[in-house]
């Protein structure tokens, strides 16, 4: 007799596009594949972009959304050798990247992600091939592990995969959403000198709680020229771009001799701009990271247990609470949102 | 008795600033200087921007032009130690940026080179620190040695010391100029893939032969759409971008996954612009070049002797041209422009 | 009706232990499979070692020999993506092992490569997963390309993969073995500065006339002594140690500061050692090469067709003559021995 | 008038060759000098071997010994610029060395350290060219920032610089001498999972008190096999060799694949020696540290101050117990041992 499971489910895109909640079959695992209960769903910014858009990608309706997960291994088709069932698994954003280079060309970008070019996971059961899961860390929660295959490899792939930080290095992130909490805490737990900067104190002291050891409020001053006083006029190793658009001219400013700006988010405009003069004469590395392969993930995973990093989660919704956790999308969050099963 | 010697000066800056030859005492080289007779200057881009602004640096009158310069020491001052009178030197381009990176910061980028902040080589004679010098190479004459500090370097920096660039890859250079050619040739020796775009067959049948594989005639047709032609929409790996301001946006949609974008050039706008989609999803490293460190110009010096690369001339003037030499630079060379002494 | 196709095995290990040329049915593709037609299969120094001990591995007879392989796809099996019957191909020494690590751990260490934890590929028929093959270069005849997989790929990964040599180095090999003259061609189609030490002046001159620029007759001289004096005591950035044992402690007194070490040869003892000083005052980089990745021989086999790098072959066998080519792989080749089908 | 200062000098070398407190003129600061009184002194086992043997360096008797010191600036000489009198200062090992690599060639070794090539620094005064200080850290006292020169920039620079470790990756050091306690300090601050052999419970108790997750007592059990228990056969990613000699075959066996074991001491020999299974399997880098560079010094004095990290100072000496601070060298200690001004 067939198992039926709920999952969550649009059948058009628009800013307002109508989440339902539908009955399907439990999927049965293919050869290679294994079949996972969902027990955690985190989303990101991306996940509010696909709803308002489908972001250009080839999408078959219904679409389930969200790419991130935490869950337990419940059946393994023929053929499987890396899990078995009992064991805790976190999702991979980008399936199949599993190191070096991700699939696709200059013409053509890689783009084949969960809850996009694939389905995504915001149901009680998937079934995937078992290469796009990776192990659970053993010191966190479900939930917590949820938000690691997106939000937290970026800021781990910024900043040790590509940025190798180093102690005594500074970093600052901008803003207090998923990926700059990564990034602070990252930084902070191998000895960088973590810079916030955000809007209003409150926000601030919770960032500098967590381990940052700046906060510039960008409500109250420049924060380039805060850096500047600071840092003595050192300037900042690592930059995570969160804004783009023109921002990036206000990091350039802010970046130090041959330091490095990640583009992660793309808030304030879709075309980056600067000047030219510090791109030439601080030669620093701009770089946008698209989240990051498995290898690296499994590199995270074993970090996450050893440095104890817990992942700051803003709010845990429950399953039936979708549609509120996605109304919590649009109006930022400090740290990550969570869907529990 | 004092020797006197002749040199070129500037005693304002402007679009048609005249250039006046004037006659001057011999420099004593002073505590660990040389003293180093000119046999040849090399010009750049660089050297017109400084003469139609001065570039915003804080300058001297009369002020000597040109950064780049062959010669032979002359005499030593006391405690020199890494010359002596008879030996050939090059100059380097930022004067005491030995190893890992150049004095300045965040807010005060470095920009300390020759003939700008500090003042030029277009004398017979000039007397600097013994460190701001380099052995010539051997297989190469004194104007073809003299093209080496800035353009050279700046073409090594970008494809070797920070790129790495192996056999197989594929690298593109935009248009004909000194680093461009220095690119090409640099490249080439070391078994990648060159593109070439320009403006009519005649130069790209030049750049051809200088070992160029592909030429691309940006006036008849779009040099993207070559790329992914020519490249099965694989892309280039290394990219001069040469033009600046928006044309980096070319540049991003050319590059290969993961691949890099080495910016150089601003000739067609001091603000770098394009959009965030290929950054983010192709992770390419965008990098300013700004020439290079003393520790690369003497791994480049080695090379050149290796593997018998021969700077591209396109014409030499004699010491008394220097106007037309400057008129040369305005109308764009093939490779670079020389004045020998 | 099933084909037959002949193979050549061992059923026994030992010194003269006999090979047989014996019948049996052609492989079927299984699932993610291909059925490659052999022709061409190159023999390394491992393959002597297998076949007089077996080099302690878990082996079923009748065990057939030899991992390096070129061929053309016969037939594909269900869900193959990567290749079409019709292809040429050559196998990957390490199956399996497509980027970053291979399988294995510090107790148990990687060691599963083809013709010896894995069945070999001296067989008319071969049928392995896609993944544990490479397009061929499409430059090169196909017993050239048999030659890649081992021999090529451990020159390239140790000078390029590791190495990251550059114009300019200076790079020594010794001996004229298989992975000896593809380091002298590679590091000479880089412009490095390429050294090789042979005993008596015709190999030398042989190896000159590949691209070396320096011979070093180990009869005539020591040839740490010739380094000194042909390098101005600079040293050597690369080398090769072929003859592994207390003979590292000549390429220890060899080597530059910061130079680099690759072990890959263990002719003269299974022991390796040498004296601290150098190890601690130069600080040089020794390494073990254990062949390399999917990934790198990717990137060589896109090397080999751009810079026309044709692989040096003593002898060219028929498939009849196995024997005959085992004997000669005693004796030492210059160069490659290949067995052609 | 001149002013008189003490120092402890040798006239000759010899196990038990005698110290005498000489009094000489305290030296004024020539050219591009500063004149440095002395406040702290740290020993390193080298201090020993150079009493012991002179290690075959060109030195004038009387010989100052060691190398390592913290001071003040009391005076500074002409056309300097880079300190003042009254900045707090710290010695370089290796005088002149700045970046990349340390004066020598495959010959001659670099070898031109403090108290051995040239003299060393305990005296109550030094003058020394500027470039051979770099400023101390702020968050430590004086005897504390004496350790750093030698013992803590050897961590440093194989763990960071060419370790460049991460989180989460395994770190094992021998022993708990100073070199030993600094790597462990700086892989704990960098959230890596440190191990140590040692013998003894109470030793090992200190250095997990210091950091360390697993304490491995070489008394109870054999350490490969301990490591291999413990990492699930996964081994070693860093592992710091301090016993050198026939020793460095144990950590081959306990090295991860494409780990890195970095040569330091050579307790047990000088003839480093291992077999080459390992090396070819697993291929971990085998790379010997001889201290670092003035760049690298700056970072990890920058690093000190922000991650907190306390040199473990087994015993502070007076200036006129230094025979008994040898002493305590030959007897081995807890981390460093200070003499003080």
């Amino acid at each position: 007799m067939t198992k039926t499971m709920r999952r969550w489910t649009l059948d058009t895109f628009g800013v307002n596009a109508p989440f339902s909640l539908t009955e399907t079959d439990v999927p049965s695992p293919a050869r290679g594949e294994v079949l996972v209960r969902t027990k955690a769903v985190s989303l990101n910014y991306r996940d509010k972009l696909m709803r308002e858009s489908g972001m250009g990608l080839p999408v078959q309706f219904p679409f389930v959304p969200a790419s991130d997960m935490a869950g337990i291994v419940e059946a393994v088709g023929e053929g499987v050798t890396r899990f078995a069932p009992g064991d805790r698994v976190i999702s991979t954003f980008h399936p199949g990247w599993i190191d070096d280079k991700p699939p696709g060309n200059a013409r053509n970008p890689p783009y084949q992600s969960l809850g996009g070019f694939y389905p995504g996971v915001l149901a009680e059961y998937v079934a995937f091939p078992e290469d796009w899961f990776v192990a659970a860390p053993t010191s966190i929660d479900d939930s917590e592990a949820s938000t690691l295959p997106c939000a937290g490899l970026t800021a781990w792939f910024a900043l040790v995969e590509r940025g190798k930080i180093k102690p005594g290095d500074t970093v600052l992130v901008q803003g207090t959403g998923g990926v700059s909490m990564f990034g602070l805490q990252i930084a902070a737990a191998q000895g960088a000198d973590v810079f916030v900067t955000s809007s209003g104190p409150e926000k601030l002291a919770r960032a500098k709680a967590l381990g940052a050891r700046h906060g510039i409020d960008r409500n109250a001053e420049d924060w380039v020229e805060a850096v500047y006083r600071l840092t003595n006029d050192r300037g900042i190793d690592h930059i995570f771009e969160i804004a783009g658009g023109p921002h990036l001219g206000q990091s350039l400013k802010a970046v130090a001799v041959h330091g490095r700006i990640s583009v992660i988010g793309v808030l304030e405009g879709f075309d980056l701009s600067g000047p030219a003069g510090p791109v030439l004469l601080k030669s620093p590395v701009i770089q946008g990271i698209s989240v990051g392969h498995r290898r690296a993930l499994e590199d995270f995973v074993r970090a996450v247990d050893r440095i104890g990093l817990k992942p700051v989660i803003d709010h845990r919704y429950t399953f039936s609470e979708v549609p509120a956790a996605f109304d919590h999308l649009d109006h930022g969050a400090f740290g990550k949102i969570v869907i529990e099963l």
